[in-house]
């Protein structure tokens, strides 16, 4: 057995462990009772020290050191095997285990926090997260050369730093100072939907049109959970939506966007499963594919005049709620909200920005924890003109940082412009494309991005990803072009 | 730190790392895709495993080799720990891994075969799992001195072997064929439970009961699964049932076995949680705790008095179906049945005695897996004269070989015995118990169980655990007393 071989046979126990982790985490999120909450605290830190574990195992390094790749694929195996390797033996074993038990005991708090505005209840757990934030950014740093908190940017979007994310939100800062009074200028008021929206009819036609995009439920889920999520394993994927019985578009779109996640999932490289080449290429990546569905397809023209008949044969109701025209209206309209997940894609880099800057201000200690709902609604209020009457439609809305995620919200942004990107080369080599979404239809969509974004697993880096796909390198040109051609010009 | 302190850290990881297993084996019976089961497979097997390597570390036998015990508990819980140490010492990782393997495909295969009568469809598979057994039991049996049989009955009650259950069975055949027909004579037919029995209600019902009987359901399940049984975590009990909407009974005398099961796990000494020590006393002392309820406490004169008029609220029908005579005419019923969960006391013990015999066989090598069906037809048709029609309600009724247990069933009886002994012990100390069961109370029942069996954990042997507890060894005797009181006597 050469040294390589051996690194694939660690590296597939690694993953083995981390899917374990997985489902433990949407059990924690979906399924756990309150009282297993410090119990499986607990169990996912001590699998996460021992993934850690085997990944810093001196064998590894030893391995690393000696192996060769016989191949290209394996060659970038090999270079995102010592990547992580070289990020792990920088961390100590109890600063990872103090990390994700610090995240868990938080994020449970928090989910109890949430509904009663209760940041002063979480504050001290989510100073304990970035404490043990800093402390891993630092170590991190040292042994990449990274900013701290471009070090831990990378654990989510590999060779992206914050220096190349702050021109990109400037400017669209820029260009939404100029777009977003015109596109509110321009919009008319939609006929609210009306008919009947039980819970039960809701997941009924969720599941439809999750099984309609692709996703094979044979080896997925769909539930419920407070923040939506798409989890599990490859061969187990587990998506989340929430559901109000008054509303039927906020759950649709939702598991629309959960199974762009879950389709990308599903289409990595089968060859390389449970290796690190076979992962996702990244989180900005993995957005592009939630976005390019719920964004870009769900919401074109053509597809809405599939949707609207069948959602009116669904829920009943005034038809005229259901014309494409008018869902265009309620589902394309700019709106200045508080929340982050309900934004239109218009000002949702807005809110991204807010919290890229708040939490490298929380990150360098720039700014207390505690004094994070007051920094956040001078930031709303900056940004775009209102501000949350408390702190559940404020900094507790999202459950990021209190699961110890930073670093991780501009892959969102970076994710809205490639899916604008690679939505505009599909429609440029697939002409038939909205002729097929508008029978409600995603199997060309899927004929592209399978060959072109999945089956490439993380042989390619974000950018490279996009030259491959697009044959250019990520171009805020794009996502410009089409919200001034969905907001500005009148078409989409 | 202590040689002794060192193994507590060891032991507690070692059973978080089973929690977090028990968590993935729950999911796997209730929850996951089907498509998920070759993955799920992987990641139990890799983290029985990983379990496995920590408990046979070299370190570890080096920590006990030094270990001193500064107390009595800690002196059962080292002991406890030596234990365990050499049986898993005795067994190859890979082993352990292709066990682990070879039962989870098995019982996949099972889940999908059972309900087509489809014995050939698994028989391959269970085959492999045989295999692996007798490999384990041979391993097992060359450190321990055991027989290899005995070696892995040790595995669910440690210090029982077939030896001590062949005379127990020898005893019960023949207090059977002498009682058995009195008890069908002197029998009468009761009227049938009458009303609506939808799952909703017959959930809430449950679930009503489960905390009735104190399972506090801040820190437990109640779901649905092909075979009722308890598991999770104790911070995180899980217990399923499953429901027919034609019979408001057997779900919910599954729950209540299962939250016999559940109230032990949390009844244990906390002060040794994740210790061996803090541990059950073993699957038979675990049966008795779920048949004293099942079986001593639920069908006692005195709870169906308050029980049944609960069930003739909730369900409605004719009243007469819920008197407490016609309840106990229908629920003491001895009827032979094909089925063993659904089996009578009295004949209870003739499944498990054929069960007992065939897994031996089996083991042995003398009985093919492949003709099983033939042996349990034979089986049944000598002990209770009846024949199953196909394998769905033969061979393939019961999930416990399937999944990899040889050697368990055995405990079913000795649990039993144990109820019938316990219960006796319990009448003796606390005349009000009739009275308290008669208002639903189960109190009582715990304030004495918990500190004379849950709380004792596995400090004692099965044996002395019930001289502990009743002040004698086990005595089939209470158990005989028990069936020839309520079965040939007319009260109960």
């Amino acid at each position: 057995m050469t040294a390589y071989d051996r690194l694939t046979a660690r590296f597939a126990r690694i993953a083995t462990v981390r899917e374990a982790n997985s489902i433990l985490s949407w059990d924690s999120e979906v399924i756990m009772p309150p009282g297993g909450g410090d119990s499986r605290a607990d169990q996912q830190a001590v699998l996460s020290a021992i993934a850690h574990g085997m990944l810093t195992d001196p064998a590894t390094g030893a391995d690393l050191a000696e192996a060769e790749a016989p191949d290209p694929w394996a060659a970038a195996n090999l270079r995102l095997m010592r990547r992580q390797h070289a990020r792990a033996t920088a961390l100590p074993a109890d600063l990872v285990e103090a990390s994700s038990r610090a995240a868990s005991r938080c994020e449970q708090a928090w989910r109890d926090a949430r509904p009663r505005a209760d940041f002063a209840a979480v504050a001290p757990l989510l100073t304990e997260v970035f404490a043990r934030a800093r402390e891993t950014a630092q170590a991190l740093s040292a042994v990449t050369g990274l900013a701290p908190y471009d070090a831990l940017m990378a654990d989510y979007q590999p060779g992206v730093t914050a220096a190349d994310v702050e021109p990109v939100f400037a400017r669209y800062a820029a260009f939404l100072a100029g777009a977003l009074p015109g596109a509110e200028a321009l919009q008319a008021a939609g006929t609210p939907l009306s008919g009947d929206f039980p819970v039960e009819k809701q997941q009924a036609f969720c599941r439809m049109i999750a099984e309609r995009i692709g996703l094979d439920f044979n080896g997925a889920r769909l539930d419920v959970s407070a923040h939506p999520f798409s989890g599990g394993t490859q061969a187990d994927i587990r998506i989340t939506t929430r559901y109000d019985p008054q509303d039927a578009a906020s759950a649709l779109m939702g598991v629309i966007h959960e199974t762009g996640h879950a389709m990308y999932e599903a289409g990595l490289p089968q060859d390389w499963r449970r290796q690190p080449v076979g992962e996702a290429a990244g989180m900005a990546a993995h957005e592009s594919q939630s976005l390019i569905l719920e964004m870009q397809a769900s919401r074109s023209d053509a597809f809405l005049a599939w949707l609207g008949p069948q959602l009116h044969a669904t829920y009943g109701g005034d038809p005229a709620g259901y014309a494409p025209a008018n869902l265009a209206r309620l589902w394309r309209r700019v709106e200045r909200s508080l929340i982050r997940v309900e934004a239109d894609e218009m000002t949702y880099p807005a809110h991204v920005a807010l919290r890229f800057r708040l939490e490298r201000a929380m990150l360098a200690g720039d700014l207390a924890v505690r004094d994070l709902p007051g920094a956040w609604n001078d930031g709303m209020r900056d940004a775009l003109g209102i501000v949350p009457p408390d702190d559940r439609l404020g900094c507790l809305q999202d459950i990021h940082w209190y699961a110890g995620l930073v670093g991780y919200f501009p892959s969102y942004t970076l994710g809205a412009m490639a899916a604008a990107q690679l939505m505009a080369a599909i429609r440029r080599d697939r002409p038939e494309l909205d002729t097929e979404l508008g029978r409600g239809d995603f199997a060309g969509l899927y004929a592209w991005l399978r060959p072109n974004v999945h089956a490439m697993g993380a042989l390619l880096g974000f950018d490279d990803l996009l030259l491959h796909a697009t044959g250019k390198k990520l171009d805020v040109a794009d996502f410009e072009a089409h919200l001034t051609r969905r907001y500005l010009g009148g078409s989409a």
